[in-house]
């Protein structure tokens, strides 16, 4: 213990740190994939353990009637402020597999970086609270210089209804000031970045279903609907080929970009857009009248992540299926509202539905955007400490993404949230060879550490 | 042997060559599928050792590329007419599995039917022609009253690329006077019917190319093409709402249906528009200004058999994956040409593809559509032999589907093809719950041997 602060405790134990990173990586924790169910509760289990070892009390497991959350909390710093940390160990299906150059599950370092599924999204940054909360116990002889909620959670990656029926029910008790989210990007290395923005989310499935059975296409073929072709007419109806939705009153509801936003984000704008060209590999396009930018953080969108019906086998089967089904999601903006878009696409795909086919539409998922006052006071020392952290100015960013928690700690607990995120634009979460940064790995637990002792005074 | 006809010793031996089909029932030989490689090779030595125990001779397992064939022949009819019988040991895969009654490879009578994947398409009716051989042999001391040779094939399903390169290598030893095949409908139950048309098929796989890699949408959304969406605005250019194909000259040698046929459709398009409306359950649409029957026979269409790219599993995830895959394919009419038709859709989907996204084609089967002249003397014979074991008169139809082998005939060996199917519109060919009438397998016997009997006097 002795005089060293907390940053110097994190800094001499950084080889053990990353060490146990690894072991947390290891744990195949796919949410959405039935058969990694035994995973899912070794990775709570991790992170329970490793709750237990910083001195957090209070630590459970908490059984849901899907994946189970963990919960720990501190609150012996009365007069002080409370932080609600939050995180989650699930992490994202790894195909297409044969992309990834090295197995998705056993880390990797290469340059600086550690490539594994989860390693950015989240359980690195993840980590980090947890290793900032170690080091603050062990320098302040066993206590936190604030009181402090942590709940991690294992259905981030397929729609967290479960923690958000949590938040919920114990509105009442999850008493806290502010929430801590380390799950966002930084704009590039070394540019310390508070997101203040994120889109929220609408996710569907849409089913076609025409003939009463699979039918041979070349006796059936020209006399019925098929149903595939059917759904491929349905989303070209959904969106334009110039990227406009094209839902009746979809648009109704949008909070128009502010003349003070469009110049800030200008500012920052040529970074960003830059590195989602690299990712990209061909041109940026989207809606006219908006740059990149706005698209990404302003605008709503709606894309297609699969459509399932017929053989997807070699060869020629000549199939013309029964069914066929498409998920899709549309990301919302500030002020629009998810219940009232997903009627409005129930409504108009069962008004354009072609004869022959009917459609249904089942929600999947759904959050309302989250904007966070950029003056609120917990965001200016964040961003102080994120300044001191990296060296140099924090930039104020949104993200495209949804993370429907954050709506929740709004909703339902009245909190702002803070959106530290130490990840990268090229991090590939969500697809093949995901990695962090080791630096960041390490920057992200004295961020969490600075931030919680200058939370202090604010009390 | 005695002087019993072949007819009388078919009938006596009914339940011996029923048995028999359901051993050759049992083999899961899907060509689609690598998994069943084994059952293939099963499958083709089932079919030898049948033809061996026939008395036919030069009977051989001829090795491809792809699955095998089996060949034989008997050739000791100086003077007479060479008969080519042709079918496919091959059958469909099964998915969805789900929706079969009984399990697909165990043969299960119910009602008068047999149930069970290839039993109608097209084992039942292969095996239709073995029994009829050696029904022959057995009345004639060993002997045929025609020449005849047999080919069968293992890749009708998927293509039947080997047995298209083994004619067209061996045209000129395959000589024969005309070829039978049983693989097509009758129009209804006792109603004896030759098919005297066929569809051709121009089989496609396309390919939209879009980003780099696999994006996170919330990320990216907005600012790309998704390959999903693309795929679906260039289906959606293929086919009108109205079931025309909008793909630049593509009607340009549609041959139009004759007063003449559009009359003799006329007749007898009633059953058969009834048959396919109580299959599909929804109402018959199609391309204007023509009826059902009239879309189905001499019509080309284009049908969507699968989509391919994101993800298919259960939850949101939310990809936009860097590519997606359509299977489709165009049935073609007289005188369209298929390598004609391939590359029109392949021009124009270079043409129409949306920026940021690079397309291509994949040709995966074709084959031109076929006519047999109704007053062929074959034909003409096959049509009375039918009216006699069925008891009504045969009637001339065409089918929507396609049999390539039967253009390869045409093409390669310059003979006409007589399409005697004892199937059902009812079958569930290329469905769940495949079927064939037992009381169909048995006129199929008498009918080919009735035929090779009364081809005799032709020569």
């Amino acid at each position: 213990m002795g005089n060293i602060s907390a940053v110097t405790y994190a800094r001499a134990n950084r080889h053990r740190f990353l060490h146990e990173l690894k072991e947390f990586l290891r744990i195949p924790s796919v949410s959405a994939l039935p058969e990694h169910q035994n995973d899912m509760s070794a990775a709570a289990e991790f992170v329970r353990s490793s709750l237990l070892r910083t001195g957090m009390e209070n630590v459970s497991v908490i059984r849901t009637d899907g994946h189970p959350l963990v919960y720990a909390d501190w609150l012996n710093a009365p007069g002080r402020p409370t932080c609600l940390c939050y995180g989650h160990y699930d992490v994202q299906p790894v195909d297409p597999i044969e992309e990834w150059r090295t197995a998705p599950f056993e880390p990797a370092e290469h340059e600086g970086n550690l490539y594994a599924r989860g390693a950015s999204d989240d359980k690195g940054q993840l980590y980090s609270q947890l290793k900032a909360l170690e080091s603050l116990f062990h320098v302040h002889g066993g206590k936190l210089p604030i009181n402090v909620r942590i709940l991690v959670e294992g259905e981030e990656e397929i729609g967290g209804k479960h923690v958000a029926q949590f938040i919920c029910k114990n509105a009442n008790t999850l008493t806290a000031d502010v929430a801590l989210v380390t799950d966002t990007k930084m704009l590039a290395p070394d540019v310390p970045t508070l997101c203040v923005g994120l889109r929220g989310i609408a996710y569907v499935e849409i089913e076609a279903h025409g003939p009463a059975v699979d039918l041979h296409s070349g006796i059936y073929g020209g006399n019925i609907q098929n149903p595939l072709i059917a759904m491929a007419q349905i989303i070209c109806r959904l969106k334009d080929e110039k990227g406009k939705i094209t839902v009746p009153g979809f648009y109704d509801r949008v909070a128009p970009i502010s003349v003070e936003e469009k110049a800030s984000w200008r500012r920052i704008a040529a970074d960003i857009e830059r590195s989602l060209q690299d990712r990209v590999g061909t041109a940026l396009c989207g809606e006219d009248g908006y740059t990149p930018l706005e698209r990404a953080w302003g605008r709503p969108t709606l894309d297609v992540h699969g459509i399932i019906g017929g053989f997807g086998g070699d060869g020629p089967k000549t199939v013309i299926p029964a069914n066929a089904l498409a998920k899709l999601s549309m990301r919302i903006v500030p002020d629009m509202r998810p219940a009232e878009v997903i009627t409005q696409v129930r409504n108009f795909i069962h008004e354009i539905q072609p004869s022959g086919i009917r459609v249904n539409l089942r929600e999947i998922q759904s959050a309302p955007a989250v904007v966070v006052d950029v003056h609120d006071k917990y965001v200016e020392i964040a961003a102080d400490v994120l300044r001191q952290v990296f060296g140099n100015r924090t930039v104020f960013v949104r993200s495209g993404g949804s993370i429907p928690i954050v709506s929740d700690f709004q909703t339902y607990l009245g909190i702002p949230t803070l959106l530290m995120g130490f990840g990268l634009p090229d991090d590939n979460t969500h697809a093949p060879n995901e990695k962090f940064g080791i630096r960041n790995f390490f920057k992200g637990i004295e961020a969490v550490i600075r931030l919680m002792e200058r939370l202090k005074p604010v009390a």
